[in-house]
């Protein structure tokens, strides 16, 4: 249209108009084909409308539907599908018997299956394949399915991926095109094959979180398990008695710890573990950087490819990182509501009471207590501080906003100079007692030691990697510089 | 393009140019005119170029019109009509008198009516029909209209929905592939009858967050009036006095509560209020879920509408939710706030005191307050942690990235639980309150009580729906099966 | 195809048909060549292919070059290049030199120039002018050099803007026609002339967070020194020893103030500077918008330029809104934590034992005190909260779903109310110290004072703005009337 567009005014600029260049069978939009009338089928009709197609239904009781939208036609599926070369099929995978006895009329047509199951691996051939062999002659794409009909409705489309597969070239381009009309960016994932893939995407539930889950909860159990009780029994117990002690935690911890331990401590245990847990899946994020450094360094190439499970480690960094930012913010809130508690309370006020009773110890003012535990307290605010604004950066919205070089600093430079807080307000925390012989009287550091270790292994790799010698020698190898290779290729083109 | 560039490939692989392909006139850009050279001209005439299209402006003074985007020109109207086939009218609807006047220049030609008023109702017709009234051999498109002069200059448009309507479908067609260049995707909204709802886009003024927040006020009242003072004043002073309480509560609670309540009460009055305000919010949210799948088990299909009280309802939940998320925070802050409050203090003073003076009832370390105020806090931070998670979710950015069932697990089993231990967290609040006379002296019971009520239906219908038997039928019935269908219909074509 | 199809179906309405309206041809996708086999070229690839197209690499190894995307050839540059029209240069700048060997095979590409630099202003000229210069008969477009390898292959393009510069309009337009069908927006930012500009934003660290963060940073060492000490020498001190000030304070605050200060102030200064801070930068926010209403009116029309300090003070608006966020969230988790400090805790206590020892005093309610702070608490809840709500629509996917009104009112009408609660928040917590002569007693009048003296400023300005004579000339000022317009012209055409 541009073209012609271009040309007639080149002609006769003296008068532009619409109406020459579009031919009378301009005007009429392309007719689409919709097989069922239920809250998809309804739905995308509605938004294909509003994008501008003409619309038909096909509906095995075309006079008894329902409301459908306001300017689509309603037929047989017989006529319905005579009158369109696109046809989306909005039918339950059951329901597919008729479409066989009607494979003629649909013979040269393209099917669009939007079809999704209710559980993995109920079929033995996913819906689409089942759908091509039906009607062999039609050229069967899949697609589309992972759009709801809500968001059909409520116009959550634009700039929505949507992922297509299917044999014929020609009928993914057509439905390609369809679907950038919608607003939608349509990705081509291959052949037919890859059909079980599309249709298993619905169905999933957070497949990149449950590694990191695991590994905070055996991270908890670990924890759990070594800073309490006696060694032999240690992890047995801990990754058993998993859920019943954190319940138990959760709600008595008042009670359980009646005897021997003094009321203020009651509450202690579950925000000093919320934050070491913290601190090492924060560590945790930013190892496999580390790791993925010294690697490159040792063998003088990026070229090489990393282990597996270092890759599907750093795939991970992210989540673990928001796992950490939750269990911060656990730890927060844990932390404000101390003052508030019952038992803190009553610790505060029996002081007093003996305070005043025996008059004997002078009641001064620690000055190394109130200067250590301001700075623990300061570290701890900044720390939380920063670590909000690097979850705040991995919002979609927020991080798509920001160049490459932004994104790095944040992820990068603030990242690790946030460990670097933490991990010191987890130093300051246990500043007199690590030399005291009697915090390892069970032989077994608390957690807040053992939580200490990672953090400081992925800060002294960094430490490290900054060093001037080492950052040069690591950029090199990073643009492309490779120590063992042979003289003559040096200087030739290297990729980006 | 793409058509011939494939095949001139095919014919002569040894070497494809780009410029055999593109006719000499492909490389002149379509011109489209502009009417108006204020900020949104401007911007719009900037955002086109940038676009790859070429720019006219007319203007009643084309040569003292200020500085227009690099690259355009600006000629008399006529002129400028004259050369363009698309015209957008980016001038006040009290001046478009001219327009009447060169009616003939623009004949044929599509006009893009980008208007907008400053109040509803000011007009007795929509802007763009009293356009083409005025000019009636042109094709006027109203839309765009939603788009800003800031959001236009700094480049803010990727993906965004604009609505265009019209009477000539080519001529949308036209605008919409403008659209798309721009950027934006385009949807059709009908005739130009619809115009003026589009021109009541840009006014609207949160229009779906008015009824929850009315219901909120209302509730707020309702909870104020029923917990205070005597019952037969209740709903006319709750109702009336609304605003002067609350404002009251905020500034003066110390100063009201002088005489009969002990000092630490002064405070509690809002933050209790905001705690059941919120717990109720929350479960409305849920609410018309167990409504909506009771009535679908009674009717035992879910081909009939749902009560039109219903579906309103239901669209207003995110809103609702969102609401209480609010006045959840607000519960929080309130919460960690207290220590820190002169009355609070005040009164851990005077016990201590009092506890020193009268040495006879010895100051034991009661168990059972510990034990339930410690689960108490700890339901409460669990349930704060869900809910932020809740409401992260229902950012559009994050929201959209979730797969459907994602969203649903969130929404449903993850709010349900959020649910499920707000209500704990506020039975446990009054757990040995419920059994004394005394709280219900004046048939009044507390706020706290009141609240409970919603959320244990809620939960008591959540509960019934989970019963695998009926969990069953409901499952069969959402996906089409209906207990009164005629026998030999069951096991046909059943739609998405 | 949209014609054809529509065409066909008008004149043999029995049966559509995807086949005979594409030529053999279309069904060959278009071929890309991509010079360069490393992560970004790999990336792209895998892109291209996924987006429908056919795919050839160029390679100096073609047999050795590593893994590649299904479905990709990979050739000699030479043979590459001759099979595509199209050719993406993936490789460093400094690599380039090769391209001038095989000039001949260039002749009439479009090459698309993906380099960026490792700093600014390393090279003399941008990459693509220097390309262009190696090859001048090649069109060479740059852009899509903001893409990372990371994004192409994660798939987060959908809705992205791109920049293209070149020469060539029809090289500019295939290349925003591909990237179109990547899920961009392509925006045209001129001639290769620009290059230089788009090799800088990937490298582009927060430009427009600087200044703002360097107004923030000053105003802290102006309260800082105008707070403390003697007058001569305090903006000299407090601008030189800004950082070695506030890392002391920040991590040593008990021990400095050991001697003339009772422990309870140790704390204080932090928390207090941060409020003030956070109160001017806020106000700075809304500041530009008064002065702008101002010279408007002064001048009686809007079609005179600001001054360019108020231009550029309007676009760091946001910045400086947000900066005054974290501020505020500083001051607020301050404020929580207040109550577990140990110099709190210790006041508290040594209060008790005073009020135990000497009982002349009676320990009395002092109900003033407990009104004030309990307003003073309700009004910084109340800020707090509503600012946060003016944070959530700073994220671009919370406002970009707003309508220009609502943005307007959440961020005018709401913003004012928050300064306005603020401010209130402030004077307040000084309201009986204000009278008192002691409180000048260094003739410093407190941070707290200080911080006062710009909210009210705008606070009244914006009350002067909202008076109904002024508010009604300001509007019609807006709407395009001119005071000193001459008579004949008012009624004419006003542009939107």
């Amino acid at each position: 249209m541009t073209v012609v567009n271009s040309t007639s005014e080149m002609l006769k600029p003296e008068s532009v108009s619409l109406h020459p260049l579009g031919a009378a069978a301009a005007a009429v939009p392309e007719m689409l084909c919709i097989f069922g009338t239920g809250d998809l089928g309804r739905s995308l009709g509605l938004r294909l409308l509003q994008s501008g197609y003409r619309v038909v239904y096909g509906s095995r009781r075309p006079h008894s539907c329902g409301p459908l939208p306001q300017g689509s036609q309603v037929m047989s599926h017989g006529a319905a599908a005579q009158s369109a070369s696109l046809i989306f099929i909005c039918v339950h995978r059951e329901h597919y018997g008729f479409l066989e006895t009607m494979a003629t009329h649909l013979a040269g047509k393209v099917l669009v299956d939007l079809s999704n199951n209710l559980k993995k691996g109920i079929h033995p051939e996913p819906n689409a394949v089942y759908l091509q062999r039906l009607v062999p002659g039609a050229a069967v794409v899949k697609g589309l399915n992972t759009l709801s009909a809500w968001a059909l409705q409520n116009g959550l489309l634009a700039g929505k991926q949507v992922y297509l597969c299917g044999n014929s070239a020609e009928a993914k381009r057509a439905v390609a095109e369809m679907s950038t009309k919608l607003g939608l960016t349509a990705l081509d994932r291959g052949s037919l094959s890859a059909a079980g893939e599309l249709e298993d995407f619905p169905l999933q539930l957070f497949p990149e979180w449950s590694r990191p889950l695991r590994v905070a909860v055996g991270l908890y159990a670990w924890l759990s398990a070594s800073t309490r009780g006696c060694r032999p029994l240690r992890v047995a117990v801990g990754l058993t008695a998993f859920f019943f002690t954190s319940l138990l935690e959760m709600s008595s911890t008042g009670m359980l710890n009646k005897t021997k331990t003094s009321p203020t401590e009651s509450w202690s245990p579950w925000p000093t573990r919320c934050f070491p847990l913290c601190l090492i899946m924060l560590a945790l994020c930013y190892l496999p950087g580390g790791i993925a450094a010294s690697l490159q360094l040792y063998r003088g190439t990026k070229y090489r490819h990393f282990p597996d499970w270092l890759d599907r480690w750093m795939l991970y960094r992210k989540q673990m990182g928001l796992i950490a930012l939750g269990l911060a913010f656990l730890h927060v809130i844990h932390t404000f509501m101390t003052p508030t508690r019952y038992s803190v309370r009553h610790t505060l006020i029996t002081l007093v009471v003996d305070e005043m009773n025996n008059k004997t110890t002078p009641f001064y003012f620690d000055n190394t207590e109130a200067w250590g535990q301001d700075s623990f307290y300061a570290l701890g605010i900044l720390g939380f501080f920063l670590y909000v604004l690097l979850g705040l950066t991995s919002l979609p919205s927020v991080g798509g906003s920001l160049s490459w070089r932004e994104f790095n600093f944040i992820q990068s430079k603030l990242g690790h100079l946030t460990l670097f807080i933490c991990t010191a307000h987890g130093y300051i925390y246990g500043w007199n007692t690590f030399l005291r012989p009697a915090t390892y009287k069970w032989y077994t550091p608390p957690a807040y030691m053992l939580c200490l270790i990672v953090p400081s292994v992925v800060l002294v790799l960094k430490a490290l990697v900054l060093l001037p010698c080492v950052d040069r020698t690591l950029t090199r190898i990073r643009q492309g510089w490779e120590r063992n290779q042979p003289t003559e290729e040096i200087g030739k083109v290297t990729n980006l």
